[in-house]
């Protein structure tokens, strides 16, 4: 298998890229791994020895993270990102990492990848955490505002699909985010979205809340991008705030310090497990070739993990199996 | 001033509803308390003397927190819930408030109120926490799930009103939910709503991301009853996660529990301020008179809290300012 990384992507490339890569190669030694990005960066990286199974893929430009999107993946054509992408059209490798410009990674992915036929919007699909500690892919959560029911019945089939085979639930539940949990609540949206995906050769547990999500009532979440959105930056949100004043209690008096250092190693574990940035990458679900947005903040560990993830995503033949259902569903 | 309660709305109804009324009895001599229920029941929770200015209005039936909403409006014509609402439209008290079943207390609302002319769906606009302190008028949360972008700009400008007449903020700044901060991010509805809230007589303050608003970014939140609904109860969840993750970490060990018991006094205070129950009741704005929706859980000191809301929504005139500027904006 030959797996290719974007180099320049992330908060901690190129760096955290070129150690994940480095163990990735020795992991798994008879793949094949580019790293796409500057040589004459990249190359001093590996002072301590270059491994046999990588190979740099050389470009000089790339996407920085606030640049908008559209624009820079048509002006940067050479950028690591847009390379990266190309790469899989033309099957030079199986699968493409990037912890770079989501945004960027989806229109690059879109103009130069290409749509599964039958698709017509690809999904972001991260996992979301849950107290049970087995986590729901939520899809999608921007890369489509405005969608239509047809999307959201897509994205039950291939978040279910991608589920069993990633992620090894068996007959994942696919729920549909909305307002209340009986059939017939929500927009009209939600209510046509409901009957499609009512009719799909899928484990569907119906309407599910937002604030039981955590408590992992589904396996697999449908939303529209914007409410995907939502729900993922006020989790986030209310976390971080969350912990940001507890941090702040803890450290209030000499008396707190001390109490609180005897919870801290309980505490640390919580955060790590409720921290989504944990639950590995998020494939763009719905584009031809399989490519995963690794987490912006990503460090060698997330980027070896994202490599095991793309990995089964292409090992497990997740795209044929989409492919092969949506023609069966197709002819009825 | 007059002022109904029904006294059969609410978790701790009607026990908390008449200890909350026998307070605001005590505290705004003279205003008249209106408190609708059956006589036999309540009678009896004054045993140590009935108010002089409460005066009961017998009801025989209500309506029970689970009812399908329209249908039990419907049926119930003689519900403490719906006489509510006429007593207000008659103009037999001056506000009325519920802690009874949200969805019926709206539709007796549409129904037996109306609405505002000019306004043509009302919104539930309860109060969320904010690390700071001041808090955010969020609205609407569920009462219009398929807004349209001008529901969206009544919803700004009676926000902004509400906001400074009753909550006392100068002013406020108004923000539009949306899954970015630049212009032109988000759904077509929401592009929409930008451009018609640009236009009015407020200080709008633009897009607004939820991971930002328990910061206090804005003072009021306008946002479609769908996605309003999935920040409210996606907060909801998650605090509610992570309190429960802490008490069973602060009980786990012995040495836990002693460091939690020195912790405890700082983290209740925190619960508080994050409790967005503890932030008074929700108005339904966009109804042609003040109906406050009191917290489910209100205790006697949220009824009273509830009761001084009220007051500060009829006494600022809230509706016919709302009913002002909408002729103002009309003329141009």
């Amino acid at each position: 298998m030959r797996i290719a990384l974007d180099a320049m992507g992330g908060d901690h490339a190129p760096k955290a890229i070129c150690d994940g890569i480095r163990s990735a190669a020795q992991e798994w030694r008879d793949d094949e791994f580019v790293l796409i990005g500057p040589e004459e960066v990249l190359r001093p990286l590996f002072a301590d020895g270059f491994p046999s199974n990588v190979r740099i893929l050389h470009t000089a430009e790339w996407i920085g993270p606030d640049e908008e999107p559209v624009k820079a993946v048509r002006r940067k054509k050479g950028s690591s990102l847009v390379v990266g992408c190309q790469q899989v059209k033309e099957g030079e490798v199986d699968a493409f990492i990037s912890a770079g410009n989501t945004g960027a990674l989806m229109a690059a992915g879109l103009l130069y990848t290409g749509r599964i036929q039958g698709i017509d919007r690809p999904a972001l699909a991260p996992m979301f955490p849950s107290v049970s500690g087995r986590g729901t892919l939520v899809l999608d959560v921007g890369a489509n505002p405005d969608a239509k029911a047809h999307h959201l019945a897509q994205y039950a089939l291939m978040g279910s699909i991608y589920s069993e085979k990633v992620l090894g639930f068996e007959n994942p539940r696919v729920g549909l985010l909305n307002i209340g949990t009986e059939e017939g609540k929500g927009t009209e949206l939600i209510k046509e979205a409901y009957r499609l995906i009512q009719e799909l050769p899928i484990h569907f547990v119906g309407n599910v809340e937002s604030r039981d999500i955590l408590h992992g009532v589904c396996d697999v979440l449908v939303c529209d991008g914007f409410s995907g959105n939502i729900l993922l930056k006020t989790s986030e949100g209310v976390a971080k705030a969350i912990m940001d004043r507890l941090k702040q209690e803890f450290t209030r008096t000499w008396w707190n310090k001390l109490a609180a250092a005897v919870l801290k190693p309980g505490l640390k574990r919580f955060a790590r497990e409720i921290n989504y940035k944990e639950h590995g990458g998020a494939p763009l679900l719905g584009l031809s070739g399989p490519i995963i947005k690794a987490h912006g903040s990503s460090d060698a560990k997330a980027v070896f993990h994202a490599v095991r993830q793309a990995r089964l995503f292409v090992e497990r033949g997740v795209i044929p199996r989409i492919t092969e259902d949506l023609h069966r569903i197709e002819r009825g």
